[in-house]
């Protein structure tokens, strides 16, 4: 059993798991199987196949739900932002699974344990034994708490176009003339920021910072339309 | 609402929708939409997005059960081999789907109808539509119709090797000699058949019939292994 990780699952995320070698495989790579042969251990690779499409299903059903005019080509792409192994090694680093990592002593000296690609499998493999442990809702009360909230705080900003959605707003009741502006930029040339502003008929609707000027209207127009209480992702 | 394909799923199928506005979603096409814009119709693809994923769940976690011993890599090629457009689109023809798909002039005239990838599609909304009315479950039930019964048809038993599978069971305990022989050969030079047996020990085990001396010793083998009470396909 691997030490401390079911008492953290219970206490920061009140999961209480039933069958904790579940876990254990979860939690455990081929590398440290093969230096316990006579543990008859099992590693992740199983439970981590079966835990990307419980992934897939859950994110797929959550977007199809939240954003219920948005057309599937988009759909599609901003799943793909979410379920890949960029977003899913920051969320198993943000609940520190990492930690928990059974390793073979050559992996663990090749720092494995940081490495993005298995910190993605290890929250695969985690959605997996959680879904066969307590089934489909479990997982997304789960993700509720980790993934979902992530679309709020602009994760997944980039693949949305905010300027576009702005314009056709603005622009569903008749012409509307809309100019962005840039008011200020700051910082070295290899890392100026841009501080933009975005108007409609002469006045000002929001301000946004980006590490481009397009970056910036995209961020100006986001905050544009939060005011007429859009979410910028409908 | 399409005309029939209720009534054909409810007696072919025991399926009984209760929000059928979610089967004529599913059913139609987007250029039979831009035909009838006064009708505020809606066209598959989101629905689609969504039976995609189902799809691969349902698929995933049958085969994680069924083959609990299976590698990861297996079960990855295995589910690649149901979950595409080819099966998929033959499924959509097994049931018919095909003759209640609504389609716009053009496409109709351009024999969209017969294209494996609409078929596909269609199969992947419909799998949709029956999620989001009926749930999961209800899923399973049609697919364990008309999807996993083709696993011991031999549908996809080209991703298995059944060879090394027979090697590996009869020199589990030891030595033995496994010897492949051309029985037979007929049909012309394009699709000459070749039949196959194999000997363990100088004992013939099984016979099998293939378009390559290989194809047939892979039945030979799949024959063999079936004696041994094994299902070809652990």
């Amino acid at each position: 059993m691997i030490i401390g990780l079911a008492q953290h699952l219970k206490t920061d995320y009140g999961i209480d798991f039933k069958n904790e070698s579940l876990l254990d495989e979860a939690f455990t790579h081929a590398s440290y199987v093969n230096e316990h042969p006579k543990e008859n251990l099992k590693f992740y690779e199983r439970i981590e196949f079966l835990g990307d499409a419980v992934m897939q299903l859950c994110v797929s059903e959550y977007l199809f739900k939240r954003y219920d005019k948005m057309p599937e080509g988009k759909l599609s792409r901003l799943r793909a932002a979410m379920v890949c192994e960029d977003s899913f090694s920051k969320f198993a680093k943000e609940c520190h699974f990492d930690e928990y990592i059974r390793l073979g002593k050559g992996e663990e000296k090749a720092d494995a344990r940081k490495r993005s690609s298995l910190l993605c499998d290890i929250f695969e493999a985690f959605i997996g034994a959680l879904y066969l442990d307590q089934g489909k809702q479990a997982v997304v009360d789960f993700i509720s708490k980790i993934v979902f909230p992530k679309l709020d705080m602009g994760w997944f900003d980039h693949f949305f176009d905010h300027k576009t959605e702005l314009q056709e707003y603005l622009q569903k009741d008749g012409e509307c003339v809309i100019e962005y502006k840039l008011l200020d930029q700051e910082g070295p040339d290899n890392e100026r920021k841009y501080r933009m502003a975005v108007y409609a008929n002469g006045k000002k609707l929001g301000e946004g910072i980006g590490y481009s000027k397009k970056a910036g209207e995209q961020a100006a127009a986001a905050q544009a339309l939060k005011k007429f209480g859009k979410t910028a992702t409908k």
